[in-house]
This record gives C-alpha cells, structure tokens and sequence, in this order.
C-alpha cells in the first residue's frame, strides 16, 4: 500500500498542511502527542515525506553530503563540525560519509549520496584516488551532482577547490629554525602518494635552498602519517647525530616523536628543537607552547560550504580555487641557536 | 519525466541488469567508460536507485544512521569510525549526522534519516534530551524505525541500549588514589545533566564514602566538558590549599589543568597528583604516562551495531541493556604517599 499526505491527514484527524509541517519538522501549534501519533501513522505506513516528494517534483532535498577519507583525524572531524554548523544556518542537513581512505568505497559512498538524493557533495577524497590521478579527473569529470574539492587540489581539473598552499607552510616551518641559527633541520615525511604531506616537504627543500643550505639523505625520513610513523621515523633520523632539529608534517606524527623523545631523555629545545603542523588544542597538555604551522579550518569549512551553495543558487558552472595560507605560531620548542653562539 | 532502469539501458545500449549493478557499485565486467556513460544518465534524468525501487518495494536500503552529539570530541569520532568499519563488512551503509548537542535537532535529523529510509539507527542523544526526559521516553518509544542507544542510560526504557558503568569509573579513579594514600582528593565534575559526569562523580562520593573519608565542598567543582572548563575547574579547586590529587572527568578537562598547572609551576606528580577519564591516545605527547579511566570504545562501537543488525535480521523485539566496564589504566601521575610517609 502507497501511503499519501492525506491519507495520513485524514487518519490523524488533521489538515494535510499539519502532516506536511510536522513530518518536516517544521514549526506547528499542534500538541507533542499529535505529532508524535502522525510520525507513527507515517512510519507505520513507511512513508517517506521528503523524499518520495522530490522524486516526483523533482525539486531541492536540502541535503549536502560529506565525504571524508578519516573521521577519527581531528582535522576532519573539526572540518565537518564547522560545515555542519554552516549548512545548518542556511537551512541545509549535512550527510557524512567515512570512506577509510579507500577509492572503491569512497565511488560507492558518492553514489549511495546521490541515490539518497543530495543536492551537492563535499569531497576530501581518499590519497589512493591521488594514486589513480587521470582515472579520478575522469570520474569526476561524469559526476552532474555539484561538487567541491576540500583540502584536495587537482590541478588540471577546473572544479571548485579549497585547499592550504602546503609548500609554504613546509616553508615557514624551516624558515622560522633558520631564522634562530639552524641549518642541519630533519624533516619527517609521509608516503610520497600523500599530496599534502608531500608539498610541505617541497616547502622544506624549497627553504633551504634559499638560504643555501645543502639537505642529507640522513636527514629525511618516510613514514607513515600516525603516532607510531612519528616514533620510528624519529628513530630514524636520530641516528644522523647532527641535527639541531627536526619538523614533523603533521600533529601526529609529532606526538610519536615526542613519546620517543621522552624515553630517550632528549629535552625539547635544550637538546632538540622541533617543529609540528596542524596545532592541535589537545597539545595545550604539553609544558611547553610547540612551535607550529596552523591551518585554519573554519576558512577551509566555510568557504567550501559557502562555494557549493553558491553554485547551487546559482547553477552556474564557473569554478574558482579557493587557497588558504597556513601560519606560524611561534612557540617555545625552539632553541635559538643565534643566542647561544653569542654567549659563547 | 520519470525514467526506468530499462529506459537507461536502451539509452547506454546494456542490459537492465547491468545498468543496475553499476548504480549499486556492484561488480560488472564493462568498462569503465560505460560505466561512467550509465551514471551519467542516471544522474541527469535525476534516476534515484536504491531509493525508489526501495519505496516502491519496501525493501532493505542497507542503510544505517547514526547520530552523535559532538563529532568533534574524538571519543565519538572514534566510536563513529569503528562503527563504520564494522557495518561495512556486514554490508551497510553507516550515514553519519551531528546534532550539536541540541534537541530540537536531533529530532530533526532522526525524522531526515527516517526520510532517507534507513533499515535503523544508532542514537547517542544529546544532553537536553535527558533534561526532557519524559518527553524523550515518549518520543523514543513511538520511533518504529529499530534503535539502539550508545554511551547513553535511559534506566526506565525497555529499549537496546549499550553504554559504559560511569559510576565504577569514578570509583576505580578514587579508590586508586586512596590505595596510594591520598585522603584530601579532589574532583571536577561537569554540569548535573550530563549524566555520564554525574554517575562518575557519585562514583567518587562511592569511593571516599567506603573508605570513610569526607569530602568537603571547596573540592568538587563544576565546570564545562572542554579544556576551558577544566581550566577554570582547576583555579576553583587549588584555592582548596589541602588537595593533594585532583580527578577530572574527561580528558578535555584534563587539558585544560593541566595547561594551569604547567602556568603556576606546579609540579605533577611531586605537588599534585592528577588521574584523567578516556586515555586519549593524543595524550603521549605528555612527557608522563598519565593515571586515567578507558573505555573500550571498539566494543561500544561494535557491540551497538551488532546488536541492531541482530534486531533487523531477527525481526523480534526483545531488548538488550549491555553495560560495559571502564578499566583503570595507572601511570606516573600520582604520588605514592604510602612510601613517602615510610621515608619520613
């Protein structure tokens, strides 16, 4: 049996309006226990109000889908709060998808979304679709769903895209310690099919090359973007026993560092100086204020939101690339080098 | 114009079949090409799959909702996560939604989820909603979609619900304190209708009680959830000049004391012994281990899902209360005053 409005209407003894505005929980006069016996005419009957209705009228869901490679990564969790709260006041439901950095998931995820009826997406897509670069341009190239790239860039594709300029922020980062007399730096990266990780190491090479400084094998280590890659990379470059000081390309990877730092009484800045990215508030545990790039996640929400709905309104197709600018926070896990040369 | 599965495969020149195991990501041998063809048409006649063959057939959509109140707060984030990973092996779809800790909506979002056709829903309610509780009670129990609650009680409620024993995690925090020889212990507790923080801090009360201990009023202090009000807590609480150990009741508010106490220069576990609640795997950053209160969220996580998949398949309605238990994890955050009164 098709259920309709009025069916329910005439059931519950009520105007089909009434039943429109309660099962879309709009505001009614009506009393709590009269809602709740229409939201129970309707489930019972298994109908679906708003998306049995657009179907036929073919009009707006209100609804904008998310897709994030990792939910439990603070960056991404912060990213779909502050989108949520955006779409929100704009009168639009957020639908969040975790796709576990995994391409074949995350094509799914994107079609279940739109089987739901979203009328846009906003994609963090997985680094393994990086991998497959012109097979995902293609992909994306076939989706008609309006979308934005969050935190992704992809050059030769003209669709909307906000994302940080990661090479300055690898930049920063190693200006601020050759600022302070540091010249033998380590740098601790992620697998090179990690476009961001792998920009801020550019960032990193690009520094040092402007100051002249020559970079060693020794002093660069890959590992993976997580607490225990942090720990063994930092095994890794702690047997280059000339460093003065080491960036890590992202927070976790920091905290891995720090743990190891730790069990082998290394003092941060006496004996070492290091460098994180992201700036996390949890770190605000540590002793010491650490020195690092912060990105700004509420810019990077907003605007990706504010860029979907924009083309939304409008169905025009022009795209723009949004990019954002890291920035230093200057801590106290540097050692400034310059001060101890002149006491000496 | 309402277009069929079999208008798209005349149009892309394949079979209905094939066009259908393309649209639900099943495994096809055409290419990928042809794939993306069928999308495209499916998109652009706005052809909806599962959701429309679902409706017309009241089927499975193999979908699942989850509503949490704070994505950010990476207990939930994690919970999500292992959730996710855990449908996806047994064929489901987890759709996630953030209520914001608001109960209006909450509602809102449940109705949407219930709009989309999700099979069920895994619920962790905002605290508002426990401040309502009648209403709640009414509300839930006229939701016919299958639901089970995670990390939330509802004692009266004969509904599947999976969630931790708050109460013996204040305990086991206090009585580990007392076994090390403190007696002036303080707590920091969050406002009364979180009820997570309530029945850890009656935990407390539990433990000084059986030891014969009193706890005087200027050592419990009420505060926010969140590194702030931790903070604050800890100012409130050091003007107690006789604490000798202070138990927060998140990780969040652990924070926030313990940034004060790195600001007033007092030493842990020397002049303050302190035990936190969740042990944030962030927190290795910390040069210390730090005495704290886990909670297995994996088992949450998979134990809620499991349960609901369990009253889907099975179809009856005979419910379940899973109470999990917190263990205590102990580390280098509490002085042992036993061995320093011997010393003496």
């Amino acid at each position: 049996m098709k259920i309709r409005l009025k069916d329910i209407a005439r059931m519950a003894d009520v105007s089909v309006t009434t039943v429109s505005l309660v099962l879309n929980n709009k505001k009614t006069r009506i009393s709590e226990e009269k809602k709740a016996e229409i939201r129970r005419i309707a489930e019972t009957y298994n109908y679906r109000a708003n998306v049995n209705a657009r179907n036929l009228a073919n009009q707006k869901s209100n609804m904008i889908g998310i897709v994030v490679p990792d939910i439990e990564n603070p960056f991404f969790s912060t990213m779909i709060k502050t989108i949520e709260i955006y779409l929100r006041d704009q009168g639009y439901y957020a639908i969040i998808m975790n796709s576990n950095d995994q391409i074949k998931e995350e094509r799914a995820l994107i079609q279940q979304l739109i089987n739901i009826g979203v009328d846009g997406l906003l994609l963090t897509l997985s680094h393994e679709s990086f991998q497959k670069k012109e097979e995902t341009i293609e992909y994306l190239n076939h989706l008609t769903t309006p979308f934005v790239l969050l935190d992704r860039n992809l050059e030769d594709l003209p669709v909307n895209q906000v994302y940080f300029d990661n090479r300055k922020g690898g930049y920063l980062a190693t200006k601020a310690l050759i600022e302070l007399g540091h010249q033998n730096i380590g740098f601790m990266r992620p697998p090179e099919e990690i476009e961001n990780g792998k920009n801020r190491y550019y960032g990193y090479l690009d520094a040092m090359k402007a100051f002249g400084y020559d970079v060693k094998s020794s002093w660069v280590a890959t590992s993976e973007f997580k607490i225990q890659g942090g720990y063994e990379a930092g095994k890794k470059l702690l047997r280059a026993d000339d460093l003065t000081a080491i960036i890590t390309s992202n927070d976790m990877m920091l905290v891995g560092l720090m743990k190891l730092l730790t069990e082998l009484n290394i003092n941060v800045p006496t004996d070492l100086s290091v460098v994180g990215y992201d700036n996390s508030s949890i770190f605000q545990i540590y002793p010491k204020k650490i020195t690092t790039i912060e990105q700004n996640i509420y810019d990077l929400g907003t605007q990706g939101a504010e860029l979907l709905l924009k083309s939304l309104h409008t169905g025009h197709h022009k795209t723009s690339k949004v990019v954002l600018s890291p920035k230093l926070i200057l801590g106290e896990s540097i050692k400034n080098l310059n001060l101890s040369k002149q006491n000496n």
